[in-house]
């Protein structure tokens, strides 16, 4: 009962996605088509301070027309996820940390895309200035106790998957909860 | 410091998803475009059962080539939220819930697509006979205990980025944790 690629074409080649159709046999035997988007995986880092805090970064997202308060990340652009995750925390923060520690991988909408979405936890924090890309001109650093980060997400304040995702698990993770 | 739409058109139309690429005022105020994926909302729903059980559901997934286990849901296909976590509920399981309540909406990937993951929980069950659609042919149901779905989803036999959300948030929120 598994799906099988016969094969795969590129219908649609943008700068950040493109858009495959494969022909299929589906579990069911029968013979379809597939259609799925291709991009790079992306990264989420929970950056906590010796205090407990953790840094969120919040801007205006063009898509839900309206300021998005995320864990910092974005997209892997080819590098490891480790050194992406470092790389878009000092980015967007200035923030270099001594320890990125794996926290899980989540795959945010797989019956559209492969990609994944790779979570760290960024200690041994030192600050420094952000190098942000013009598109994050209006990018606010917001750090705050993490109990309250996660009564953020589950107010619904805070709403990106992937953050929602982070922010509960390294909570779990630090109340020492058996797993 | 936002993104202004100037024009929009469709480069990509396909079954389940089109792909728009939009003429854009970015936040720093260049003129540039913006290319995202447009497709229909999509539902997951924890249904919670007397015992503290709450059901998941494990098919085959063509992109990621394995069995993948999370909550029942998928497409609104046009659908109200609450009327599509139904549906999806009883097609992939059987049960039919005498309560389904909002427990949040996520977003998946709110650089690339506006869809948004509508969050439910699901009580007062009831068994029936599932109405799988023809590319579910191989999926199986899981009940087991709440913490047990939530240990999985942090040992990270659960990735689907939607159901390691909903599990954490209606845990917590079954804890009776202060918001």
């Amino acid at each position: 009962m598994t799906w099988t690629r016969i094969s795969t074409a590129v219908v649609h080649e943008g700068p950040f996605i493109a858009v495959r159709q494969d022909v299929v046999v589906r579990p069911d035997g029968v013979r379809g088509t597939y259609e799925h988007v291709a991009m790079n995986d992306v990264v989420r880092v929970a950056a906590l301070n010796d205090m407990g805090d953790v840094t969120l970064v919040e801007d205006h997202f063009y898509l839900q027309r309206r300021r998005v308060l995320h864990l910092p990340g974005g997209g892997a652009e080819g590098q490891e996820p480790r050194d992406a995750a470092g790389r878009e925390l000092a980015e967007e923060t200035g923030l270099t940390a001594s320890h990125l520690k794996p926290l899980g991988v989540i795959d945010p909408l797989p019956g559209v895309t492969a990609a994944r979405v790779h979570l760290f936890v960024a200690t041994g924090l030192r600050t420094g200035a952000p190098a942000r890309e013009a598109t994050e001109a209006g990018m606010k650093v917001i750090t705050m106790p993490l109990r309250e980060a996660v009564a953020a997400a589950r107010a619904g304040r805070i709403t990106e998957a992937a953050s929602v995702a982070a922010l509960l698990l390294v909570s779990l993770e630090l109340e020492g909860g058996k797993k």
